[in-house]
């Protein structure tokens, strides 16, 4: 068996299955683990130290701009849960239900939170008296749980990790301007950090949130074609205060109800992660992101000097990146072969040789290009790789979408796109829920958003062919 | 009303209610608030911003040890939950269980974890094949739930934030080790971070985690003279190993159990910070754990020159410390009592004499001392001043604690001692159950713990006279 051949081989190709693909990489990059109860993942070290990485930036991202966290309970009584009537329908029936406390019935059954709308809006009742105490940006970061009836690890499990944000304001205007920094901040982040180009715009009504007036959202091409919602951020205008009876008394002392807003991200990231810049050999982690940028493997490492050298090395380069060393006893062939795996951006191996020429050689893991580097301009060569496999994964990824986004004039076309290349399909649309329907159910597409770019002169709806409302994006979706 | 009374008039005086106390500094601090779910508590974000603290500084203690960080599910199925015998009697009558998921009844109900011994074991088994695969170190921050009858917020909740280790290791020795390292990180964190003196020490049979082969533990004393129990470590030996099959094959090809420990640490820290530096004015926080350790309240902020000054003293400041400003529209007195209140450490207040003068007012918050200080000393003086801070919290915890340790002869003596003044009593025990019993039943009081540092001599039992095994440290405790 040839050196480092093992890994490789193991997994299936995207082509072959694309599902297994994803299964695969999961599992053997050491991203996560089925668990012992249905729909459930163990998020492992490595997997973890990913989603460790997103809750750092994105945290930053919300505290510069004035969000505060906080953490409310994961129970929610049935009563309180059926204060939003809208809200109640959409959720009800995936959440798991709590009916026992030790060997007691409960009075009142409470389910785990699926999100936790209901909670914060009983507690900010409570807390919110006047305009001084406005606005409240608050969020969240915990694990919430929807029964869903088929789950893949990452992309729908029954629990998953996520941050939700929710805020309360005086005006709507101000919910509204909340809403949409919040989703700019997601893009922002996805874009820059995950380097994955995203569509932002607005949910149809069918689409939108349970209880929301507006549901924006980010979307992003994956691999095989299919969309994924990456992130959403909801106006609820003043429909929950009215439920939750949240009013506050304004400068006059008249009382008003509070404009509220919801948003989240969640560990459904790391999949699209894994779907938008993996390839065969693995996952291909953004450096931004990555928990390892540089992993370091010395090459003949009995031989006097080597493993001294490399980690000389390891000291030096960790001032510039997130580095690390394998001195296992494993063979140079697996090491190399397991980090492809894990998507480290760039590898550095070090051999006797290299230390006679005073160099190394590094190899890029998007491109798998091999450099060979003098050890004196590693500490400025690293960083600047770095930043270049950050952009190019960004354009590599922008280019895919763009090769997979289509244009149709009806839905026939729109199918025909589709069934033969998966994608983005923008295509014009009258409004009607009817039409919105038949497009679900003729080509199997749902409308992903309404984006924030549209044409001057949108059209005609590519069902009925009344003048259209907007430019949809359709696509088949996670 | 006199200016900034309010606030101070509205907490009960430790004296008079030490419960009422502690809950007015929980509420009026805004730590948490009362959820809508029996025992249950929202943690606001002052009280959540103290919690990030605490996992900031203990996650770096654990990853420089070596430990990485994991999610479990939030579920176990009963099955699992049974596989050790010892652990279900344990935990089994105050679980909270799931028996829906959405309208369909659960083949299997499953509960909300107490603790995820179960979980990591189960995974471990998959995971673990070889000697290579050892040690594993992992950690997990999440909520737990334990059905609790009567509940306070932090001290004892149905719900409650916390990180658990879960280690497996190839031999008896390194498990022990293990247990112990991260006993010595917990007093370390609770000493040096949080200012509080802790007692090291085992627990008796009766007092050990259920499963556990030894539990390890760290006491304190509130200013009530009850003891808490700050953080355990528990050596598991390969009992669990056994019950969930956790096998290695060790470098000769044999097959062996690994041996396993667990330690945890939760929110229950905040009630000790509040219980062992709070005063009739609200909370004192140690400078190394508060979120605001400096706030600056300008004086007479409408009069020209006064708001720029304090915020370019803020932005010089914020160098050397944690700093906020208040240019809000309230009278200063109002907001001295709300940071007194909220336990800042240092105040500094800044009017138009100060910035004629060129100085400044500090307030300690634990002394309430007055220091004049001119400003071009701020950036020195302010550090120096928070480390003194630190210093003297401790040690004033450390005499509190002393003068409320006693040692007694016998039960009778114990129980004097303790209806007079409460803390620890330090009395020589058999180790029988029986004697351990009859300290609970005569004097109310359970033991803490057997500390590490003992007399040569124990002397003999404080109940039945036979010669002691050890000393104990007894207390009444939350």
């Amino acid at each position: 068996m040839a050196k480092g051949k093992k890994f490789v081989e193991s997994i299936t190709s995207m082509d072959e299955d694309f599902a297994k693909w994803y299964t695969d990489i999961v599992k053997k990059a050491e991203l996560a683990d089925y668990a012992s109860v249905r729909g459930c993942m163990v998020i492992r070290p490595y997997g973890y130290a990913i989603w460790e990485n997103i809750q750092k930036i994105l945290d930053q991202m919300f505290k510069d701009t004035g969000h505060e966290n906080v953490y409310m309970p994961m129970f929610i009584p049935e009563s309180l849960l059926e204060k939003e009537k809208d809200h109640v329908k959409g959720f009800a029936p995936e959440v798991a239900w709590v009916t026992h406390g030790g060997n007691e019935l409960l009075a009142e059954r409470l389910c785990v939170r699926p999100t936790s709308e209901t909670l914060f809006c009983d507690h900010y009742s409570k807390i919110i008296q006047s305009y001084n105490d406005l606005p409240k940006l608050y969020n969240q970061w915990c694990s919430v749980v929807r029964w869903e009836k088929t789950t893949r690890p990452f992309l729908r499990s029954s629990e998953f990790l996520w941050q939700e944000g929710h805020t309360a304001h005086a005006t709507e205007e101000e919910a509204k301007e909340e809403t949409l920094k919040m989703l700019n901040i997601y893009a922002k982040f996805c874009e820059e950090t995950l380097a994955i180009p995203v569509i932002k715009g607005k949910k149809t009504e069918k689409e939108k949130f349970a209880g929301a007036n507006e549901t924006y959202t980010i979307e992003s091409l994956m691999h095989d074609g299919k969309a994924l919602q990456c992130g959403t951020s909801h106006n609820f205008g003043d429909g929950f205060a009215k439920a939750f009876n949240i009013q506050y008394s304004d400068k006059t002392g008249k009382l008003a109800y509070v404009h509220q807003t919801s948003w989240g991200m969640s560990t459904r990231l790391i999949g699209a992660l894994i779907m938008v810049h993996g390839d065969d050999n693995g996952l291909i982690l953004p450096p931004a992101i990555a928990p390892i940028q540089l992993m370091i493997v010395p090459v003949a490492q009995h031989k006097e000097g080597v493993i001294e050298k490399a980690t000389e090395l390891k000291n030096m380069l960790s001032k510039v990146a997130r580095v690390k060393i394998d001195i296992s006893d494993k063979m140079p062939g697996w090491k190399f072969s397991e980090y492809e795996m894990k998507g480290v951006p760039l590898r550095l191996e070090v051999g006797p040789k290299d230390i006679e020429k005073n160099q190394v050689v590094l190899v890029r893991r998007d491109t798998r290009e091999k450099l060979f580097v003098p050890m004196d301009e590693l500490e400025s060569k690293i960083p600047e790789l770095l930043i270049d496999i950050q952009k190019s994964l960004f354009e590599k990824a922008s280019d895919a979408q763009n090769i997979r986004t289509f244009s149709a004039k009806t839905v026939e076309e729109l199918k025909e796109n589709l069934d033969k290349t998966l994608g983005f399909v923008n295509a014009p649309w009258c409004g009607d829920l009817s039409c919105e329907e038949k497009v679900k159910e003729v080509a199997g597409a749902s409308s992903r958003c309404m984006p924030f770019e549209q044409p001057e002169d949108a059209g005609v709806c590519l069902c009925c062919g009344k003048p259209a409302k907007a430019n949809v994006i359709w696509g088949r979706a996670y």
